[in-house]
């Protein structure tokens, strides 16, 4: 095999605020060639996720931080292409955390071979399945509790999580309202995928509109944000509400912890569960969730999009998309072409 | 029967922050006459709380709020003086929400008779029994899930409901630290109740002792107290740990609601669930905690301590003995004398 040139970035500076290409050092290493139990694997598509935030943190939160030095982390679909591991047969699409770089040699491990999914997209696996479909069904179900005619709140709701999230509330019959950042959002949210209204916090004030929109008050609020979102959502908050905390994201640049929510005492009148949830905890389950979503994809009853950013080199400022509000669904990374794919006969 | 004379406190204006005795006013009113169905109560024991609080405000919590001109909401103990109602004959002695008022005709709706617990004083029935003891047996067990051999820490440790979860916790094999503004209370706590160690809030650093005295973490919080001493015990909460928020008495006189607690983003990285928690919803299992309790007080195992104002002139401003932090355990006033028990035979 020829020595293929790997591309990475690695940390190189703990990040101040918003992500800076200076934050992260571009490095170029030879490819090692594989011995036994080994194989090559080629990165195609890098999941940009809120939480790569938190990872480049000094402090440690639900993942060991990122240290300076290393290739950053990343949730990643790659080919198999070259395989001296019978398990993974050159060719293999697999999904696993390879980082920020171009290439990875690997025993396998964390590693999982995609299904291909006949009719189904690859970044279905980052878009729909995987991590972010996780998180939307077992927050809102499992932890978020979820019940027939509820009032279902969900921030962030344009994102890849809260995308989904407010979908599956209309399949569950509830009432949904999505809260996101732009009128196209908000016209995408409420016409395309069925949400019954929606708020934009950058022109609207929440709290008024949640009291319109919500007579009934919040049974259930899926929070991505935090901040004066979730506090505006705490008003209204019906008794035993359940505030699912998945995200923070309106406070992963900040330096300093930000106030918590003032509206924190209708926790108490309203004997309401605020809960916070890690996708990563549900990984063993994964296969439920695949199953219902997939099936509601089948039927036409839930959609997904991708917002790809094209090339290595965009990695470390592409990730402000999502906190400057610019992507609109799963926030990706091309990095290689897709393998064509056989049709079967 | 002659005509007596009750006094009352009716709330007489809104409270801004601490109760002031001018909020009420003295009303006496001639007692009725008893019609079929009904009986004459004299009210012993006012319980003072601190959420009677917020009963006084504006805005309704998980109950309506006093209006002005009503005798203002309490839990009491009575003793039947004349009856014409069979179920509560003369010289029962029952519980309910009377009120701040000496005598009461009512038709017994909504009051419990009391059982005579041989060698247990009248007052365990707000001391241990009684609400005090189904927040703190179902707040720590339901709520909290507490389990052998966790950490436990519990805020106005020396309060009743305080007093009395530090004590199940040891009984669980559990290590307890206990959170109180007096270096009395924390020597009472710790001698007398066997907490683990006590913090004294108003001389110590409580994140910096929390660290000290929670080398493992923290994996159950009970909280009566909100503001600055939840934040700090949220800086240290393990995985998956519950807090359990009972009580906010840091900010019941405060106008307007202070702001959430900074290190609320722990929430999310340790998956901890955080729940509001209201008495009144455990009522129907009043007698599952009774047994407990009961059985640990008969064992040696468990202790509680009333702190008995006199007289009902002191209700308005004893109630402020809750949040000047005067009282050690639960606070009472004793409205007229209990009456001579019969010795059994």
């Amino acid at each position: 095999m020829e020595a293929r040139v790997n591309r990475q970035w690695r940390l190189a500076a703990r990040p101040d605020g918003m992500l800076k290409k200076t934050d992260f050092a571009l490095r170029e290493e030879s490819v090692p060639s594989l011995v036994e139990g080994q194989m090559l694997l080629r990165n195609i598509y890098l999941s940009l996720d809120p939480t790569n935030r938190m990872w480049v943190n000094e402090t440690a939160t639900y993942l060991p931080p990122v240290q300076i030095g290393e290739v950053m982390r990343g949730g990643t679909i790659g080919v198999v292409e070259a395989s001296r591991n019978a398990q993974y047969p050159e060719g293999s699409i697999v999904q696993g955390m390879i980082g920020w770089q171009e290439y990875a040699v690997t025993n396998g491990e964390g590693l999982t071979i995609l299904p291909d999914l006949p009719g189904m997209p690859l970044d279905a696996h980052m878009g729909l399945f995987g991590h972010i479909g996780m998180t939307a069904y077992f927050g809102l179900l499992d932890v978020g509790q979820l019940k027939e005619g509820e009032t279902l709140v969900v921030s962030a709701a344009a994102g890849a999580v809260g995308s989904l999230v407010g979908q599956i509330g209309k399949i569950y019959g509830c009432r949904v309202i999505g809260i996101a950042g732009t009128d196209e959002k908000c016209a995408w949210i409420t016409k395309d995928l069925g949400f019954d209204a929606a708020i934009n916090y950058k022109t609207e004030s929440v709290p008024k509109r949640l009291r319109e929109l919500c007579p009934d008050g919040i049974d259930v609020y899926f929070d991505n944000v935090g901040g004066e979102i979730l506090d505006a959502a705490l008003r209204f908050i019906n008794l035993r509400a359940r505030i699912v905390i998945c995200g923070l994201i309106s406070q992963y640049n900040e330096k300093k912890p930000a106030p918590g929510p003032s509206n924190f005492a209708n926790i108490l009148s309203q004997r309401a569960r605020m809960e916070g949830f890690i996708v990563l905890d549900y990984f063993n389950r994964a296969g439920e969730a695949m199953a219902a979503l997939g099936k509601w994809y089948a039927e036409g009853k839930i959609h997904y999009q991708v917002d790809i950013v094209e090339g290595f080199e965009a990695i470390p400022e592409a990730v402000n998309r999502l906190f400057t509000g610019a992507n609109t669904g799963k926030l990706i990374v091309r990095l290689s072409k897709e393998p064509v794919r056989e049709v079967q006969a």
